[in-house]
């Protein structure tokens, strides 16, 4: 009952009902990324789930990572969008098989799209295996994929503060990367320090890179990452 | 039934059970967010739903707009946010009377959010009230909160393209902000007239503006469209 009008009205997702179909959801979804972990590694896959927010340049950092380690390694990329080809298509153009998931409404990607667009994808001759989720600093983090590593993106534009502001992002993230670092003399406002002091104060010791696909800096020290995640499981 | 490795694996957020669950849930929303306008029109409140990506400077226009327009109208807000109270603070240090939503999980406001945020705020001498949805480009564009009128804020690092990619959004948006355009030139890549283009594309008639809450520019288009929505429910 709502002191202020009166009305009789009650929030519909705080229900019992409404929370055991929704905790069901999740139960399904994990039991589905074990499954695609288990198809990753019977195929020697190291599986990165990339996720930001819109825009942050994920697929720029896919193009120059496909670039510099091309030749080195078999990489393949699963594409998460609302709609649109686009991301796939920049990807292909790399030279590099792009499988684009189009999620509709869906504001992240499941273990079930993901599972769905592996049949398409011939797994044996890949090394390296990234997810590129829909551009969201929230709701990826709750579904697991059946990755081994989620990275998560936090671009200079987007200010120093956000670990603080989307903790359960942050909380996910076995590496952030700081993307756009050329912007960072621009901008002037956004300190990486910072935005490291808040990944601490959440409890996350993961390591910090700044990195800018449009320069190239910091992009050794993400190849050296992905190297050394890749040599775990080849 | 899997064709690749044979296990039994079903979507369970396509379940007639789960859809049915969800719909409930946005069938409540639709009924509170109902209220949620009853109430604001008895007061003569006119409520603007500001949504974008994380980090595309809502909070900043909104300290501009309230330096610009404090003396004219009397402005509130209702911030959004999964953690910290820092912007309903930013907020208050402009004398406006602030209240922070912490959704702690939740990708975005429900119209009982918001519901509950009105106990604690004096309507009646309110002219316009802005609602500084969860940055998310995605969830905030299906739950009505009882607003009047929606405003997406597309900033330039985000890149052109994002009305395509991201249409439930814009679809929704009553007004386009082409947000942080001092970084124009700078980017050299973001060009308003192919977002605007991408806009029209998903059938949105919407008006479109180039703002920088930085340097002021845009800042009189955006005053005035504020002034005539006022205007009409005075």
């Amino acid at each position: 009952m709502c002191d202020t009008c009166g009305c009789n009205i009650t929030p519909a997702n705080e229900s019992p009902y409404a929370v055991e179909v929704l905790k069901g959801l999740l139960d399904a979804n994990d039991h589905e990324a074990e499954h695609n972990r288990e198809h990753f590694e019977r195929h020697g896959v190291t599986a990165i789930n990339l996720m930001s927010s819109p825009g942050a340049g994920k697929t720029s950092l896919l193009e120059a990572t496909i670039d510099a380690l091309g030749r080195e390694m078999s990489i393949a990329v699963v594409e998460g969008d609302l709609e649109t080809e686009n991301d796939a298509e920049r990807i292909r153009g790399k030279g590099v098989p792009a499988i684009q998931i189009s999620t509709g409404n869906a504001c992240h990607l499941d273990a079930h799209m993901v599972h769905t667009a592996l049949h398409d994808m011939d797994l044996d001759d890949v090394d390296i295996l990234f997810i590129e989720n829909v551009g969201n600093l929230v709701c990826p983090a709750s579904f697991d994929l059946g990755q081994h590593r989620n990275v998560a993106l936090l671009s200079t534009p987007e200010g120093d503060d956000k670990p603080a502001k989307y903790p359960v992002m942050f909380r996910a993230a076995d590496l952030v990367l700081i993307s756009k670092s050329d912007l960072l003399e621009v901008l002037g406002d956004f300190d990486p320090e910072t935005a490291e002091r808040h990944l601490r104060n959440i409890a996350n010791p993961a390591p910090v890179v700044e990195v800018s696909a449009r320069n190239g800096a910091g992009m050794d020290a993400w190849l050296d990452w992905l190297r050394q995640e890749a040599g775990v499981r080849e």
